[in-house]
């Protein structure tokens, strides 16, 4: 195992550390917690909370999305592991600011159950809640079954947009529906041509063999639905393409956003590469694409792959879309 | 080999069209040249213009740092090749807007052989050029024969200081006197832990075994001082620290900014681990963290590893630091 750290049961702890220091200017953490993050300025008064959470490992993901014009508060679980409901439950407190706080995060068992606990403890408490899940990934479960998919780099775009709703002073009600509505027209596609190593357990938790790639697999290494022969960029371009336009109904006149996202050890070079062939599909079947991002937004620690997500675009979410968000690792201006 | 690429000989044409599509709200290209870029709105009137340039595969260095506040313009060779005098001197004149042109780049023979020969091609043209070339890279060379070091990540600092002086509208001599105490007050160390794969080679260039690390590499795998057992992250931290501390003659009082630079396959998890304890160390010997950056900044495509840069400031260097700028890979606001 070659990995910067400590001792494996400490990576957290130190990595939230070192965080919290490097942004002490947008972060802070909170009492009783130290693996609860907030905005600096929580919470803020006549807004909307939103608070998001889940394993860690996923770097930006989740408390990278922390600042203004994105969420309030994020719970840190350990490496791929949830946070607790009591966890969950403190974050909601700290950054509640009696206008109602919104729970998004991705659709893992674990986060689910301990999200929903925490709504409960939370309604004891009379601190509203709504919650929005995340279930972008599109190679997860067939049509039809959307709300089993997992949630991966496009929750990216439901932070962005319910976080720009909420900043505008919307209410718990419509800041969700936002949130519901960017979920409904989002998908994303991974590919991974290496895997990542748990710190705790010193190998690998999955193998793709030299030569070889898998398209349709989850940040955790879940299997994707092809395993075979490494395939070219504009391949694997147009096979994401393909199958999320499909389950998206996109069709020509329509307007997009795209992420790539790298998985961790993918070059940036190699992600322009994959943008070049998702843009120039978009311009054939005259698509528009509105707002590109390219980096790393979702990954797997130091796993090699990357991800294609496209979100398709109505008037309201274009507009918020384009509003300016402040984070530790990405600034809209 | 895993890359996401078409054909190897393709690569950087290929990553220029999907960073110009991406990004043609930031950058556009220039005639006769598409390895050539320019800042959308290059020529900016009485203003110094800066020129970067270099070999690919180092992804966001050089050319993701071109945009307001840093470079207007950028050479781009192949991967880990200089590009030609004369594609120096075309963009030299595309950015020119007659208060002359800074030649800002890293120690690397082909490139020094090429920029100079352009600063005689646009000499003959009545263009006015300066030179400073970054030399960080402490491990390169032994204190003595510091003009003779490598320039790696410290590049940033260079662009930023500069790149604020001369959207100030300061004088071609002002910029490079700023350029140059940049690089007389950065220094930095990188520390490998696997290398990287040449597309059109196809295999590393060199290898670093299982439970190894080396200590003082270069962005092209440059060997370094130490190659031995892998180290905590802390001994790493302060091993680094130590010498780019003495190199710099740091003392109690003194005031830096830190860059923990990811060399590519690196998770941001393990960098922010590593910064911990970089602040923790000074924090120690009571010496003031100013500004802090962390992720990636001057890659070496999947390479794993990073590097640790300071910065000594003063105050016109403070000042200069915090001012804003725009790329398409960062945003400082």
């Amino acid at each position: 195992m070659k990995k910067f750290i400590n001792k494996p049961e400490n990576v957290v702890s130190e990595m939230l550390e070192g965080l919290l220091t490097a942004h002490s200017d947008l972060l802070k953490s909170v009492e009783n917690n130290p693996k609860n993050l907030a905005r600096k300025d929580a919470p803020v008064q006549d807004k909307v909370a939103i608070v998001s959470g889940g394993g860690s490992g996923h770097l930006p993901l989740f408390l990278g999305y922390i600042g203004k014009g994105m969420l309030d508060g994020v719970a840190v679980g350990e490496i791929f592991a949830s946070p607790s409901s009591k966890q969950i439950f403190d974050i909601t407190k700290e950054v509640n600011s009696g206008k109602g706080v919104l729970y998004l995060y991705g659709n893992y068992g674990g986060d689910v159950m301990n999200f929903d606990m925490a709504s409960e403890m939370a309604e004891m408490e009379d601190i509203e809640t709504a919650t929005v899940i995340g279930t972008d990934d599109v190679a997860s479960m067939p049509k039809g079954q959307e709300n089993q998919r997992r949630g991966v780099a496009g929750l990216f775009y439901l932070y962005k947009l319910a976080g720009a709703k909420a900043e505008e002073g919307a209410s718990l009600e419509e800041v969700a529906e936002v949130a519901k509505r960017a979920n409904q027209s989002v998908r994303t596609m991974g590919v991974g041509l290496s895997p990542c190593i748990l710190p705790e357990v010193g190998k690998p938790s999955f193998t793709i063999e030299e030569g070889q790639m898998e398209i349709g697999m989850g940040i955790h290494g879940e299997p994707g639905y092809y395993k075979g022969e490494i395939q070219t960029a504009d391949e694997v371009a147009e096979t994401i393409v393909s199958n999320i336009s499909s389950d998206l109904a996109l069709e020509a006149g329509n307007e997009v956003s795209v992420l790539v996202n790298g998985l961790g050890a993918t070059p940036l070079e190699e992600q322009y590469i994959i943008f070049r062939k998702v843009s120039n599909i978009f311009q054939e079947k005259n698509i528009t694409i509105d707002k590109v991002y390219i980096g790393e937004y979702a990954t797997s620690m130091e796993m090699a792959g990357l991800s294609i997500s496209v979100l398709k675009l109505d008037d309201e979410l274009k507009r918020l879309l384009n509003t300016p968000y402040t984070t530790p690792f990405h600034v809209q201006v």
